[in-house]
């Protein structure tokens, strides 16, 4: 019988905690607009999300989170981009992170920095980007490091409980879980982009700041280590998570244009029929969107299923299921990135020339996706699953691959 | 236990079903070019569904067939569409006329032709398309009836070991199961189309043609009847049936194309690689039109689920639900058409110009595609769709939609 | 001789027009993300405008304009647009309205407002839109009449040294000229969309505002008029502005992209080449967006020369005539439509994630054009279009075709 | 008044020329479906071309061409491709040969060829093409040359009464002019693909054919020379004959089709309307599908006019002005290949389901132009534009570029 019960307890605190998604979602939508353009830093969004405990749910039931697995946390992050993409983007970004103990750490330390973010739902923000020539460089000094250099595109950097960061030590990458706000570290607070405005994605430095031997994941030594299969399934969750926020902001942008054209919209002089929602072009457009949406977000789910596969293979994970995982997640890259930039555009066709009033804020969502999108070109994306399909050639790893 | 045991059964009845089906795809393939140019019957091919006992797959287990159900059994024609498009039309065309009696009839006659479905593994033709300014009516004759008038369109009618028929009948629509070869029935051999050759879809005559009391499904009175949302899915039945073809043929194609590229494909004098399986426009297309399948598979899949979740809601069905299934299948329709059209016209851009050779046949996927794509245009699905979507306004019954 | 000089002198007042377009293109454009955000109304950009001598181009060399004709002014909105959409729609609205007079008023009143644009160089704003529910009626009041109502959309209009009006007199539709600025009208300062922010296109109110009789344009009786053919011609000249604007927007927004891809792109880590600029999926870009829009350019050029060609064909130009050089500038719209606003989203795919900063506003181009190309639905234009091509159905009049 | 005679008479002949096609074409559509299963050797298509003085018109006027210039004979390839693919390929392609000589061959020879081109209405075939390992080596024997080896694609060789000939003579390219039918020339005749089977574009083997110094083309010595930018130009000639077929096919295929619809096709049951030419999505498909067609057109006239400038400047031109021109074509290449694979696939949503009938063999366009736009891959060409755009990097001459 327990078996059954568990089993229903996980249905049941994932059915809860969607909701619980859902309630959040709506709440940000209705401020989505005004937000994006007041431009501040997301603190009381997140807030929000600790609130409504949408932070802990990947931890252990007995620390105080739901024990959700990330093809389920991914649904999570789905359903926040409804409402507000960059707020899905922290979130989705903070469900990777924390997974990353669980990859890199001993045991021990997974399980510790579990317990933390269940009992205190800590936010965590990333230091992890290695695009524009920026580097974090970490030195022995005495018995701990220093870490020392620039990253940019760091989301959440600036409000994070904690901090996920990638540094190199000795030549070799290196996992690293900091308490935010440590000496020495400085958020530059330049992120000021088209899109995903309320992400906090800006720069930020560190100046001989201290971290202990604990707070860098893995057991000894630090050095001279090679990255599993398993571990290498990194790259996959914040694509992943991407995903997820692509399909999910499509999802909200149709759903609220169809909204607005129910209660606004004009049917056109020459349609020759009395309500928009009438009108030949505009029914099949909203056909059209409704059933590419579909199968993309179906894809997406298919992506979340591969990945979880994977991590339920654990450590054994050979070489050639990393490379299936990785791919069910870049197919889904490709497809949710195309469709959900097109349908972000062509919604407006549906609505009409009001819809443009900036009140609305309707062109967030291509900003939102036409910015992050850029995040990786996605026409390597494309290739990596032609490469994997015509030559089982996979993807080397890097973090974005 | 017996719950357990019926289902372990089903999946693996549903497993060898597949397996026969792959293996007869595999052979239809290795002819499927040649046989399209001959363009003759396709006897052969229907007795190779036959003797691998791929015609009686939905009938009970009891009877002799596997029992699956409509949604199974639809996963069958999209296997077999990945060797021969035509063939898995007659199939898939066979596997939804062989539900209208469960539809339209009595439980007597459902459970007779059932019976004889399995034990005589009949292949079902179909008269039913009214398109064309075609009709056939029904009349009264003494105790029984008589049928005149042509069909146009007729698939598998001139092979059919039974027919399912649509007939007017004082107005109304009447169901007719006929076994095949009687008296004043004559299919005119007219089909020669640029696709979808094989399918014997010619028109075809009656004059006259006997017609009992116990062939025309349903009770006493025929007239004056009101069809329900659960008879309605009878429109849906054929729809996916055309997903899955049209799916199963993308699919398919891919493979073959990826297969003769690594064998045959050579690079591009500019591309700076030396095997056409390293080029980076190749291995894009190659990712996209991968994505693109796969995700619109997935739509098929859920379209398929959605239709058999229907049916297995029985008589009891409302408009809702039946409008629900009927959509879903509709999304699919759009997309696959979309998807599997221009997926057939860009595998060529893989393999280059050798591949367009006439031996190999490959330009069929076009051909059969963009033939049956029209069947009913997808422009008004899309619409149904949408307004759906936007109104809730669900598709009005026809044999279209 | 005098011939071949008025040539030359036309041929060399149109070049040194469209160096002036170019100059103040190239300094619109070094200000346009800035002036977008800050959202003033354009007032400088007009003083521009008219500094160097752009108002007045059409206008006879001997009341001091240069003597183009529609289809060169047009070529000037294009180029405005490289550098600032917003006021290439002002720039191409004005041109549109100013040559109201020379198809519905006297030739006195035309001559006189030709004399007066040119000698003052005057800025015409327009109150024209009769979407919305929006209607000004005109009642007589005397010797002279009154002006009362609303209107959407119009663009210019507070700014406008002359306004040209659209009414209702008597349910019949007249032009009006009218200075700016009189007694009893209101621009409402409502214009906040997400694009073509600087156009000054709020609405406008009329209350009981004085029009002599001598701004109406047309003949006596004001009533009872048939529109020729050559009048319907009006509607075309803001399409072809439109067409003009945007695919103007296109070929400055690439030219941009490039420049920026060139300083400061960076290669892709997995490209495998060591500048951007040698990508092949950029390289692929370039080249596709590059024909794409000189094609839709060369579209909008053929279309000018259609419209041209019936302006000078003159009034007696018949029905058919009409039709052919409104469907060309609609084949012009459908496809700069399409044209211009994928390269506004795909630019980006060139650039790369930096270009997301705010500070660059490339993003104002998909904003721009996705709000304008919303004025009338283009699924309209090309249903036109196609009526045209298989009926020989013409175009119904009215101010949107 | 000479100029203005020359003017004059140029412009009529290419406007009779023009009818020439025009009723060429007319009568090649008649059949062009039937002559297409048939398969046979393009004779009689030959003989129609020459009684209709269509071989000779770039020859001069005082050997008995029209003296039209490279531009206005790539017009006729277009008008002809509007009745029949094929046959327009074995005539561009022709136009291109009979040029070759002004490029490479000395003055007297290439004066030689055209007077015999004028005066015998020659007809030739071409035996170049490079791909797929094929290799012509010319050596010498004695006073004259040997030429061995074999070349796959050599379109119309064998009906040719000359030859343009490409092979290799101590490592280098040279060309030949040859009669056709010398000793030890043996056509494979092996073509039978799935488009442009009416090209007669099988492989092809020399066998110690004699080859006369005065059939190489340029003076001695016959190795060492260095090609000059004029001379590369002989590239975009083939492309230039490419583009013009391209879209003469979607224009007639369009043509074709709407001919069709306005007699055959049958309204949608749920359309609402009585005929299939007032159905809101076909009218959108039609216009949408002109406007496309018209653009493609424009921008294949443009390069048009480019390479004939560049042919006009002469043998001084540089290296930056064959570029120009270069991409002007491959500009045009890459949008007419796109434009006319889409038409030729779409026009069947425009006419419908029986408009697959075998017998109109509608589906023979979207056949030849798959067939024959794999001629060399298409993403090349878009790159080659993009990297001239971005970079000013000329495409390198090859007998592709």
């Amino acid at each position: 019988m327990s078996v059954v019960t568990d089993q229903s307890t996980n249905a049941a605190r994932f059915a809860a905690a969607l909701d619980r998604a859902d309630r959040v979602a709506a709440e940000l939508r209705r401020t989505a607009a005004e937000r994006d353009r007041a431009n501040k830093p997301p603190r009381a969004e997140i807030e929000l999300l600790r609130e409504n405990d949408l932070l802990q749910v990947q931890e252990p039931v007995e620390y105080g989170g739901d024990g959700l697995n990330y093809a389920q946390a991914s649904q999570i992050t789905r359903r926040i981009a409804r409402g507000d993409t960059s707020i899905a983007h922290l979130l989705g970004y903070h469900y990777a992170q924390t997974r990353i103990a669980h990859l890199f750490g001993t045991p021990e330390q997974a399980d510790e920095l579990s317990r933390r973010n269940a009992e205190q739902k800590l936010f965590w923000g990333g230091v992890q980007n290695p695009r524009g020539g920026s580097s974090l460089v970490l030195t022995r000094d005495g018995d701990g490091f220093r870490l020392n250099g620039r990253r940019s595109f760091a989301s959440g950097a600036s409000l994070g409980d904690y901090l996920s960061v990638t540094a190199s030590y000795e030549g070799e990458l290196v996992f690293i879980s900091l308490p935010g706000g440590r000496e020495g570290f400085k958020p530059l607070g330049d992120w000021d982009n088209i899109g995903q405005r309320l992400t906090d994605s800006g720069g930020v430095e560190f100046h001989d700041t201290r971290v202990e031997r604990s707070e860098i994941l893995g057991p000894d030594p630090i050095t001279g280590r090679t990255l599993t299969p398993y571990q290498t399934l990194v790259t996959p969750h914040w694509q992943l998570a991407f995903v997820n926020f692509y399909i999910g902001t499509a999802e909200g942008a149709l759903e609220e244009a169809l909204d607005w054209t129910r209660r606004y919209a004009a049917p056109w002089e020459t349609s020759g029929v009395e309500r928009a929602t009438d009108d030949p072009y505009i029914l099949q457009t909203v056909g059209e969107l409704q059933s590419e949406i579909r199968a993309a977000a179906l894809l997406a789910d298919r992506a979340g299923e591969a990945l979880q596969a994977a991590l339920d293979t654990g450590p054994s994970l050979t070489a050639e299921q990393r490379a299936e995982a990785a791919i069910a997640v870049y197919e889904a890259k490709y497809l949710t990135t195309k469709v959900s930039l097109a349908a972000a555009s062509r919604l407006f066709e549906i609505q009409g020339a009001r819809a443009t009033t900036t009140a609305y804020g309707f062109d967030r969502h291509w900003r939102n996706l036409r910015t992050h999108t850029l995040h990786d070109p996605v026409a390597y994306k494309a290739r990596e699953v032609g490469d994997w399909t015509l030559n089982r050639r996979a993807p080397q790893f890097s973090l974005y691959r």
